[in-house]
């Protein structure tokens, strides 16, 4: 490709994902794709060529952010308190998922049982995910069986279930908290208050 | 209005829901009111006279299902076991918004903090609920600061973050299950390892 074009492309590049990203955030994941091409005075086939399906533009909106959520769980993988540092990686995703328009249904999308989308958001973000995850579970802090998937499909549904709310970020973090320590997670009060020498013991 | 005009409007009321039930099972919420005027074969003034907006619509798919939610509330709050009573009910929201299509964006799309919308899915479903969680609530089961609206936008959620997939019913009630028991409800295992005496005493 001649230079000139190469710059052109990469300037229909930018001048796409600068628009889309604007209507990601007006009109969440389902923004129209038309409405991208006109707005940045591209034809549909150059959107295409640029971003082969919706999956691919949103993984362009949302790249740089989710790039930067899984740099932030590798800096939090050594940390001493393992649950401290899963609680902070999923409330700043629950606090970005929340605020960002689009984020929770472009996670919801994505065909994480799919191999053939191995390059989408919550895929990239399980792999982030995971060894934080691991940590915790060798900590004691979360049981064995729990997967990042189904993390991630927790604060997906945060995400989606506040998305347009007024304090929708409020409502996120409050149902994260309650997700964590759960909503009712062991006896009511009335068996607890059994000495605990009567319970079985491990 | 005579005799005739209003067996025309029974008729044309039915007719739209049946279809209506029809055009959101394979679409979900954002189903087209235009096009279901057109299956239904009236005009799209006569689908506004019958049902002013999406969320009448919408109350009216699923309106029968709500109340039979809200029917069995009632029949679970004299259970002797409030904690189960509870579970059972948020088990069996669910199991139907996970496998009824929209549901979970109808509820999401509900202004619970709107006293106009009075009479939408998610008020009534948080009326039924109410006194099942109080119940559990006073048994301890359940923080006292736990709403009904905030169980139930858990619970679309995790409708929201499983809807379309291959196996959603079964992966809502393991997210269901991940919350009620919590992510990770205490300390780590380390700690918890001290023995009971050297911790607070109630």
């Amino acid at each position: 490709m001649p230079d000139g074009q190469r710059a052109d492309a990469r300037r229909n590049y930018a001048r796409i994902l600068a628009v889309a990203e604007r209507e990601v955030a007006a009109h969440g994941a389902d923004a129209s794709l038309e409405r991208i091409a006109r707005l940045a005075g591209v034809g549909s086939a150059t959107v295409r060529r640029h971003f082969p399906g919706r999956r691919a533009l949103l993984r362009a909106v949302f790249g740089e952010r989710i790039e930067s959520l899984c740099a932030h769980a590798e800096s939090l993988t050594g940390a001493a308190d393992a649950r401290a540092a899963l609680l902070e990686w999923l409330g700043a995703l629950t606090d970005y998922s929340a605020s960002a328009r689009g984020m929770g249904e472009a996670l919801a999308q994505d065909g994480l049982d799919d191999p053939s989308h191995e390059s989408v958001c919550a895929v990239v973000l399980c792999r982030g995910l995971e060894p934080l995850l691991r940590r915790a579970a060798q900590a004691g802090a979360v049981a064995p069986d729990v997967t990042a998937a189904e993390l991630l499909a927790l604060v997906t549904g945060i995400a989606l279930a506040t998305e347009g709310r007024p304090e929708a970020a409020v409502e996120a973090r409050r149902l994260l908290d309650l997700t964590v320590r759960g909503v009712s997670p062991g006896q009511p009060a009335a068996e607890r208050a059994v000495p605990a020498s009567a319970g079985p013991r491990p």
